[in-house]
């Protein structure tokens, strides 16, 4: 299972943003759904193989973590609306504590806790971050994708999640000559997963 | 100059979709802004490089073809709503008919018109058609990235347009091995060509 762990330094742990008017009151919440689409949606289908976790750092309820699990998601659309929708019902949902990823709705799962509690999930898979001047994912040995992929926001990492990060013995890895949106990286990450784990069709 | 040409089978060529309802008003056209987004949008700056064309086939005022132009387009925002926004506010500006691409807003220019009447602006340049199973872009030996780039939608492209685009000489490559959505599409060709063209930082 690929990982795709996406930290919104003040992207909203609650329900409590408008769909018309998204970036400003989710705190950027639509930067991490764009990336959760890159994540989890090809042509006509889910990626049964990708789960993706939300690091949700805004807002008085945050911080928590909300997973959507490709092998279990349902309905799952690429627009923006449908996407955001999905996460406000599903943080509207949340029965005040949860001190483990709980499943509010079909593949999507939150709980109280930050990046801490997701690294506490990772076991011995191997760790990427995503960043800008790192060594080239083309040029990495990927042993397996079973492996956690680790992308800051429009403002970066956070020093305390990096030196988590690197205590974990997390990898450096870069996708190109620029600086890109998340979601440009999940897509050029997965691609290149894709080159090298994908089943022939 | 990179040229994206997106096009949509029933995409409204005309401002009358909802925002809060896009895909299904809109005929998929958030397919396109989502292309629209991948191939102009980098974190913080606008493509200056880039030109997408949005060729429009659905609803009574169709055809008609839309042009962004990273080199003079302003306030382009990465959200889908506000993509939205700036082409329903466009389209709905079109005075009567247009018979040649004219800017409506800064950047932004709409005519009547089809495939065709964009090919004729081709000239010499290299023209490409992104599909499945065709050729591997990064095996592909660019000359340069002053070169089209031609993108069906969901549906893939019709008949006539396949035949166009191959009278044109444009060449089918592909980017790996799954079927994936426009934007994830669009996004993997301007890195091939960022690793290839773009300007050391």
């Amino acid at each position: 299972v690929r990982r795709f762990v996406l930290i919104g330094q003040t992207a909203s742990a609650s329900g409590d943003f408008l769909l018309q008017d998204l970036p400003s009151s989710s705190g950027r919440l639509d930067a991490l759904l764009r990336a959760l689409r890159a994540a989890l949606l090809v042509s006509h289908d889910v990626r049964r193989d990708v789960s993706v976790y939300l690091v949700l750092r805004g807002g008085p309820s945050a911080p928590r973590v909300l997973r959507v699990d490709g092998a279990r998601a349902k309905f799952l659309r690429p627009d923006e609306r449908s996407l955001a929708t999905l996460v406000k019902k599903t943080l509207d949902s949340v029965p005040g504590t949860l001190a483990e990823l709980t499943e509010l709705r079909p593949g999507v799962a939150v709980r109280d806790g930050d990046l801490a509690d997701v690294l506490a999930e990772v076991g011995e898979a191997p760790c990427y971050v995503l960043e800008e001047g790192a060594g080239d994912a083309r040029s990495h040995a990927f042993a397996t994708d079973d492996a956690w992929f680790f992308l800051g926001d429009h403002r970066g990492f956070d020093p305390a999640s990096r030196e988590m990060l690197a205590a974990r013995g997390a990898v450096s890895i870069s996708v190109g000559p620029l600086s890109l949106h998340g979601e440009d990286v999940v897509t050029l990450v997965n691609n290149e997963l894709d080159r090298r784990f994908a089943p022939p069709r």
